[in-house]
């Protein structure tokens, strides 16, 4: 049934940032928008009005995430990078069962749509379980199922079987009406032969499929790599085709020398920034404003709730401009507009999907409603206000209803796709057998 | 009437960390703790026993604030720094009325409250309202009335007369009851005439008051005055005897050289770090982790909502360890319980307070309980995973209560002490009066 939204606040997240005090958002009954814009220039409709006191915008796009690792939440804190990862997380890494993954995504999924994420991009094991999982939550995903070769994985076969598996899975799990999307990742390239590489984008170029690959995250991760190539990982990527597919989304991408900036607004290569974990890790601080500058496409992402340790982007969106103004010395460096558009329309365009991630006619009806009656939005004297409020004031728990294609999946703050208690119960029992089994 | 609270977990927020699983905190009548420990320990009692479900710490202290700003929440964001002082705060801060201030401040407190800091430092204009404000409000607070001459604010008058009219407001309001305690600000150093920073160090030592200024806040703030003095303002401070006194508190610090770092060691000064507040404003990242090695008092404070842009000491407990994690490239600096120990027992000890910050017999009940009972918190395989998804993965949105002195100031998540919608209307009808004005 067509729906008419009549919001206090409508933020499309458009490239003029338009701000619409009162708006309307129409949805079709595709689930897709029909038509957003003021209210006052709204068209006659008979749909069904549904009055919103607050904010209507575009849900959220996290671009990078380990979902599951929602089962490994807090573990392990405080040690250095390596000793956690190989007394900590490896270790229950190689207890993991599908259902393990199925219901870490479930917990996950729940969070996400609390927290106003409608699309997350997946890069886990066990893509199927996790695809299970998005299509029983209702919410929207990209899955890229990952191609890893290194010490301790070996489990996992050689990287052409892994590739093979994964191709045969993006063939079989397409969903026609765009809510799991299945991509291909490359673990990274200091963790898969040249080769590999190569074949991995050739097959993204050949599938249409998005090209997922953490690059740069720490510094000094490929020294050895790149100190036998004579050239950094984006150059070697681009040498070896991998830029070349049509859609390349790397995380973190911190330590971007400007040749590799350059290659990446040549190649349109994608950003996932996140913010949070490349700081609680000790990564660095990634060049969002020269990347911004340069025209390249930045999103927003958690990264796993294993190292951040939660979903909420809300976190990540103040974060980004919080780390390029100390990291600039300018205080303007990623204003408002800018902050608040790299979570929507940089994150449908950091994933090449036309109908996320702007209110806009014809894009799918993916909508977040803020509860702006509170006095974090207290006071407003002008227009711009609200925009500033919903950044620097406001959070994950202001995010009341939320939308997936038209339909409801959070209401009243409460995830109603998702029966959360079970999802707690079977998270908490299945991490102490991966603790006690480590 | 006595009270025994059982919960789930007790963190004292002691200096060995404990976490009591569950725990006990017993209430005397006069609104202090009486015993804390683990449950199977805790002595006979007939008090009246509350069960929670949750956590229960201390009351947060954010001991840097001018809270009346929240009545300039979000104005003219995206500015630089000087352009957004002279064109939008300045003129609004020149018509503001004690009674704006009282409005500003009260809405202010239910924000504190509702979002477990029970005890705060402020620093402004019209102290009599701010005082006021607090008390009516419930909670607890060091109230700093500035002195200070710059250009702009002459309408102030001269510093002589500043300080004796802030000295007979410290002498007239001061709470027995310890709810309210005056002390007196230094705007700054390079705000003030140097025989005016020795007069307000000396009566800080002779009355005991809270000696409150801004250091260091931005880089080359004081060139002009350290370039004519030949030191920095640490050693400014040092010679004219202001570090003597017996508590101080500067606010900021981000920019001490070794040599500051020892002079704040040796005369027991301690930090209000804000780390929000400098980097949206581009001021810098202070040494925190070098000031702790050096045994240096170090608190956590927000700021004020003009520039924060809310009274969030959440967000400041995690933002501290992501920022010295960043800055030294060290993923293990600042662990969890450091990080947790900044705003509860280093804000006491900021202020000079043996009364507040840490759950232990014979202090006040400032209580924060915090709703573990959800997602946020799940999956806990160990003790320590509640410790970690408090710090990375909870928020504000997780304070279930409140009590200051051991009367309840927020139920399920509603401060009860104040007309949130009375105070809302106030601030928003005032605010727009002092835009218009401006």
């Amino acid at each position: 049934m067509p729906t008419r939204f009549h919001a206090d606040t409508v933020l499309p997240c458009d490239p003029a940032f338009a701000v619409h005090r009162p708006g309307v958002v129409d949805v079709d009954d595709d689930g897709r928008l029909a038509w957003v814009g003021p209210a006052a220039e709204a068209p006659p409709s008979e749909a069904a009005v549904v009055r919103l006191r607050g904010l209507l915008m575009p849900g959220l796009v996290n671009t990078h995430c380990h979902s599951p690792m929602a089962l490994l939440r807090g573990a392990g804190e405080d040690l250095p990078l390596l000793r956690w990862l190989q007394e900590v997380i490896w270790p229950r890494e190689a207890g993991l069962t599908p259902e393990d993954v199925y219901w870490g995504m479930t917990l996950a999924a729940a969070e996400l749509l609390r927290g106003g994420v409608t699309t997350s991009v997946e890069m886990y094991f066990h893509s199927e379980a996790i695809i299970d999982a998005v299509r029983d939550a209702g919410s929207r995903a990209v899955v890229t199922p990952t191609v890893m070769e290194a010490p301790g994985m070996e489990h996992m076969g050689p990287w052409s079987a892994q590739l093979e598996e994964h191709l045969a899975l993006a063939a079989a799990r397409q969903d026609p009406t765009g809510r799991i999307e299945v991509g291909i990742a490359a673990h990274g390239a200091y963790t898969l032969p040249l080769e590999a590489l190569r074949a991995i984008g050739a097959a993204a170029a050949e599938h249409d499929l998005l090209a997922h690959i953490h690059v740069a995250e720490s510094r000094g991760e490929a020294a050895e790599l790149e100190a036998a190539e004579g050239k950094s990982v984006p150059a070697i990527l681009a040498d070896l085709g991998f830029l070349d597919a049509p859609r390349v989304l790397t995380a973190h991408a911190v330590w971007l020398a400007d040749d590799d900036l350059e290659r990446y607004a040549t190649h349109d290569v994608a950003v996932a920034h996140c913010p949070q974990s490349n700081t609680k890790l000790a990564s660095g601080i990634a060049r969002v404003a020269d990347m911004l500058e340069r025209g390249i496409t930045v999103s927003l992402a958690t990264d796993g709730p294993a190292s951040n340790n939660n979903l909420d982007l809300w976190e990540e969106i103040r974060l980004a401009p919080l780390l390029q103004r100390v990291a600039t010395g300018d205080a303007t460096a990623v204003p408002a507009a800018t902050a608040l558009s790299l979570p929507t329309a940089g994150g449908a365009a950091a994933i090449g999907r036309d109908d996320l991630g702007v209110l806009e006619a014809g894009r799918r009806a993916d909508l977040v409603h803020v509860d702006t009656d509170d006095l974090a939005f207290t006071p407003v004297t002008a227009d711009a206000d609200v925009v500033a409020h919903l950044l620097w004031s406001a959070g994950r728990e202001h995010v009341r209803d939320v939308w997936v294609g038209g339909r409801q999946v959070v209401a009243d703050g409460v995830c109603t796709t998702v029966d959360v208690g079970r999802a707690r119960a079977e998270v908490t029992q299945r991490a102490r057998r991966l603790a006690a089994q480590a």
